[in-house]
């Protein structure tokens, strides 16, 4: 039998039922046994942060993550100062629902330009810039390395080494990183870097990669077991590592987004506890 | 103007004119005034290689690559083998046609098999395997890393880096390695790897990565200037890495294959002198 305790690390991600409500997902959770939610920032503005609060708190639900900051690749002074106050006012939202770490996405290329290394940089200085708020309201801030399918236009961090480059030159409990399955299986060398990322790591996500992959790449990513990724072996890295936090399901898919909210906690709840719980 | 002279290292990868036949590639290649093809099995198949190696001949065309060898991760034994008998097969004809390199696509997982690192190890032996024939037909190897958006499905080598770890056991003018911009083009340690790969670089490709992805993400490929890929900054690695041999088009792109033949030779032409030549 599956237990509340086998599923007590086991998060959902908003993203993986996006037609709900903040509310909506909130009881879809407790509904579902889970004790952890990892909360969309479009979904918490509709909901009112103080409403959120109130209600996560009657659920004692933990906030796994606070998705997403980031998003701060722009080249030009204004738009700069824009993803800065933005990631600002999300490091607010963040400490007030008690995420974990807020979950920063890098951002593409600006519009016509090709100058990966100059954003990457320009990702880099923006973190720089954020720390000391991320530190004076608590909250950890979880760099997001993203599959290079992406590079272009969504996250020029492309791989679990990149992001720890820019993570270390703080504490780990001010900058870690965001491990999501479906952006790392692929890497040579991703069994070094997650025993490297040791501490750092403060989110672990899972979804599937798919193929054929689907026509938005955007929506690629596949329930764990419909997909290629062995998440045994990559479960094992992440626990050796000295992880023992939630475990997010995240998942971009359109089927899953048509099907009834409450069928696919039942689906990833099943299939977390064949794959990745007793690895965990 | 455009003299020959500029052309003289543009190479028509045949891929980009897919409805062409040999005949009709070599006819396109000496009417747009280049010296130099990639030849595909499958339509040298169709030609005969007796024929083709008369007509290449006759044109003066250089073989800048023949594409493709590898598609060896099986894991059983029959499939292992009867890879390797195809791969045979290919460097007799790579010797034919006096082809600079055989290039080898590693191929994906086998299905239902989500042992990554399990395929990129016989994809190591099949290498090991198929080095003495090649060294005795006289037909350097080629390992391709491919875009880790094919890493389940068509090339489970994944990085430069990764190509030149199952290289280097190898003389560099046995085993060496296919430098496709589409496929490496984000990596955080390409411009090491470029300089590391030095005269193991048996072929450069280009061609760009474009955004939107189109829906078949095999034919996700554009050309240049149309996407996101800064080919002077690659261009002058790839030059400082000492290669001087040709410089492949290879575009997989319904909408390119879908335009007249010579329409796309102009455009590539024109392309090359613009963002490729002058850094190359």
């Amino acid at each position: 039998m599956s237990g509340a305790s086998e599923l007590a690390r086991l998060s959902l991600n908003q993203r993986t039922t996006a037609s709900w409500t903040l509310r909506e997902a909130i009881d879809g959770c407790v509904a579902a046994g889970l004790s952890s939610i990892g909360v969309w920032r479009e979904q918490l503005a509709e909901a009112g942060v103080e409403n959120a609060v109130a209600w996560l708190a009657e659920a004692e639900l933990r906030v796994s993550t606070l998705c997403r900051g980031g998003f701060f690749t722009a080249s030009e002074s204004a738009a700069i100062e824009a993803a800065h106050l933005e990631n600002v006012r999300a490091l607010d939202e963040a400490a007030a629902i008690g995420a974990k770490t807020l979950c920063l996405v890098p951002g593409g290329l600006p519009a016509g330009d090709r100058d990966l290394r100059g954003a990457r940089r320009r990702a880099a200085e923006a973190i720089e810039r954020l720390v000391p708020y991320a530190k004076q309201v608590g909250v950890p801030l979880g760099i997001e390395p993203m599959n290079p399918i992406y590079a272009a236009d969504r996250g020029v961090v492309s791989t679990l080494g990149q992001a720890l480059d820019m993570a270390e030159p703080y504490a780990a409990d001010e900058v870690g990183i965001v491990l999501d399955t479906f952006h790392v299986w692929w890497d040579p060398d991703v069994e070094a870097q997650i025993a490297r990322a040791g501490e750092r790591i403060h989110s672990y996500q899972v979804c599937d990669w798919i193929t054929p992959l689907p026509a938005d790449t955007l929506l690629a990513r596949g329930m764990m077991g419909d997909g290629h990724i062995d998440f045994a072996t990559i479960g094992a890295w992440v626990r050796d590592a000295g992880y023992t936090g939630d475990i997010e399901v995240e998942i971009f898919n359109a089927d899953i987004w048509a099907a009834p909210g409450d069928e696919v906690l039942a689906t990833m709840s099943a299939r977390y506890l064949e794959l990745i719980q007793p690895y965990a």
